[in-house]
């Protein structure tokens, strides 16, 4: 079972590893994090860099794709034709092609996610209808082969769900105790739909914080239409 | 607020990544990876390596230290005097000292948590008794300024409890919602106490395997007392 993780710089490091650390844990799982550009690969925070030993070159087919998310670099994403291809070719050959948070909206600027329903992080999901998929607050969602999970720590629900479609109900069970997850969180607030305006508007504040410090004054002019359309 | 993370080859990388994501949220949070010898570090799947770029002869103080767990390698740490020396210092200066899974029994054998509560990941949690803690199937275990956390994917929760302590309920609330923190587990196998027979005699089974092929005849046969502790 070959499964390629892309990463990119400014990608969220929970989105990648939530999946990763489910799905390698099935047997004869072999994960493989496949770069643009093999070497170090910058998480959205600063604080952490992978590895990366394979790039987009190297391998073009696998049985699952996971497109994690990011902050704000998914907009330098959505506009990286080379990468862009790159997807779409893995899509040809993959049983599963799934997303984490705004990775769907990659997958979507890809062309793949056309007339379908999917998923993203809370803020900027209407983006998805920016091309032709149908944004749906829902934590997981699945359609025909493409399976979108929400915000950041969605992934470890999606990939639950995919391992239980893969090597079915007993060894997923397994592997969710493995991992010992069985989540106690301890507000209400990890979703949008019943979070308090509070909370939601200091969210939307920590957000545009952290956009502001990837993008800078240029890079908020330049993506100005699209970050028009996630703040509204 | 300084936050160290310390890292080591063989590590279970969500172990590390659940805090992180939750805690580099909080405003004005320093995250430092930190490793024995800077450079890569690979995790206990073999699918993926950081980069790390401090050492512990760089840093040695910090405001919370959190140590990740591991499949395995965490029982060469327990015998790491220049780790676990490096970890009584660094926590001479912290509010919060802190653990995930197995990253428990490597604070206890750093005598940090004698004759204090402490959980680990389900499977070798008696080993903590042998360091004279108390082993304490909780999932998230607070005494005095050491915070630990059941296995795995409970670095999250054991995250957010911290931060609530810190930056207080409003602004977690808001990075839980910003990390979409609203697990819906597929299964109610994520707890050794309510897990069925079935399910844990398979991971049981997943995880002797993964200590075979990690560990060898050899260090199998160096570690055999603690893996029999283990393994009853």
């Amino acid at each position: 079972m070959k499964i390629i993780i892309y990463v990119y710089d400014g990608m969220t490091m929970l989105d990648a590893i939530g999946p990763y650390e489910v799905l390698r844990n099935m047997t004869d799982a072999e994960v493989l994090f496949v770069a643009e550009e093999k070497g170090e690969i910058k998480a959205d925070s600063g604080f952490i860099d992978i590895n990366v030993k394979y790039n987009i070159n190297d391998i073009n087919q696998a049985d699952i794709l996971v497109i994690p998310g990011s902050s704000i670099a998914f907009m330098k994403e959505i506009e990286n034709e080379n990468v862009l291809n790159w997807i779409r070719e893995v899509d040809k050959s993959t049983k599963w092609t799934t997303s984490v948070c705004t990775g769907s909206i990659i997958l979507a600027s890809a062309g793949l996610l056309s007339g379908l329903k999917a998923t993203s992080h809370w803020k900027p999901i209407n983006l998805l209808s920016q091309f032709n998929a149908i944004p749906t607050r829902e934590r997981v969602v699945e359609q025909d082969k493409f399976i979108t999970a929400a915000g950041v720590s969605a992934g470890i629900d999606m990939a639950i769900y995919l391992s239980n479609k893969i090597v079915g109900e007993i060894e997923t069970r397994a592997i969710q105790l493995t991992i010992e997850y069985d989540p106690q969180p301890m507000f209400n607030d990890g979703n949008y739909l019943s979070a308090d305006d509070e909370v939601i508007k200091l969210a939307d504040k920590k957000l545009i914080r952290e956009a502001k410090k990837e993008l800078g004054l240029l890079g908020m002019l330049k993506n100005s239409k699209n970050i028009l359309k996630i703040l509204k």
